[in-house]
């Protein structure tokens, strides 16, 4: 049986999972934030969500479309357009006999940006503040596949 | 050349590819199930996909936002940000030296939680039988990445 | 420490990376796609990105959904939904001893249904462009997740 200390003998690899995991964290606990959010502002997206807050006209009212929902709804949404790639180049780059160093410079500058992203879209921090929390991470994915591009291209 | 006998001489990871396959194919049945339910309700999100429908205005009106349409999209992004964590979470935890049986009580309830939280939203069934159908898949991924964690962050 | 060499002695593997490095940078071209039309249409999901537009109610008129700006956030939900299961079955599909050819056509099917599917969803092609595009990729993933089925399922 071949256990993680095998599959994982290569340290850059167990370190994409490491960081992977703490990604993994960060997109799963806005599902949490939006139920948060959807339960203080009262809006809902289904009548059955409503139905504790009474019948009827009553709990009509709470069937609808609130901004701060939305918001968080929108930084789920660019968690999963980020983070997906991320998964996909972080795991294959870890391959790809590059330094410990290097690929920690990586893995750490995208968790910091999702991070940065997630709270300047949730305070708001004036623009671009959100942008260039989310070009960071958009970069350093590019540059991850442009080593995997290097070498998967030019093996025979 | 690396053989998935090879590959999966872990019992546990051919069990992950299981359960994968199965919760991916859940997934994209939904795909289907919005085309469907979109030709049912006649409505369309591009006017491109009312031309059969006639010209003009006589067209303009499917172009429109059906509440059942969006059950079925709000039911598949729910999809998609559940089981991307449950994938990369399922695919490492089979690495982590777990029992087969303990790994199948994971897996198997993940799949009984999605399988009836789209059921749920689906017919719908009244409250909480949904939220508590997400809740149990999404506690299963956190424990699978608990047990990654307690592997990965203990190895030097 | 494993590279990329013996991780991807599997030429089929090495397939599977380059055809998804591709797949995955055209996916994420559609967030800059994204932000180009929501700059040109001049329509913006949140306050605080129409701030340099002027202050008060001379910014808030572009605070606003654009037809174009959905379209291409459809074309992207649409490549998540698609790409996430393209990439779990392509690479599992790659150890399940395929010839490289017959994996090949599979992945180069997907990859021109995406790219046209991208096209027929942007210009706008008549239907059934968009729809057949869609089809080709989808059918091409359960092609590959029949094969898998069949090995991982009969493996003891």
């Amino acid at each position: 049986m071949r256990k993680m200390h095998e599959f994982l003998d290569n340290e850059v690899t167990l370190a994409f999972v490491r960081y992977g995991l703490i990604v993994i964290g960060k997109m799963m606990l806005m599902s949490t934030i939006t139920a948060f959010v959807r339960m203080k502002k009262k809006a809902f997206a289904n009548p059955e969500d409503t139905a504790s807050f009474g019948k009827g006209e009553n709990a009509k009212k709470f069937l609808r479309t609130d901004p701060d929902v939305e918001r968080v709804r929108r930084i789920h949404l660019n968690d999963l357009e980020n983070i997906i790639p991320f998964l996909f180049a972080g795991f294959f780059y870890s391959f790809c006999g590059v330094t410990l160093s290097t690929a920690l410079m990586h893995y750490r500058i995208f968790l910091g940006s999702r991070i940065f992203h997630t709270l300047a879209y949730l305070i708001p921090l004036p623009q671009p503040s959100r942008a260039l929390a989310w070009m960071a991470g958009y970069l350093v994915t590019f540059s991850m596949m442009y080593k995997i591009v290097m070498v998967a291209f030019t093996m025979s």
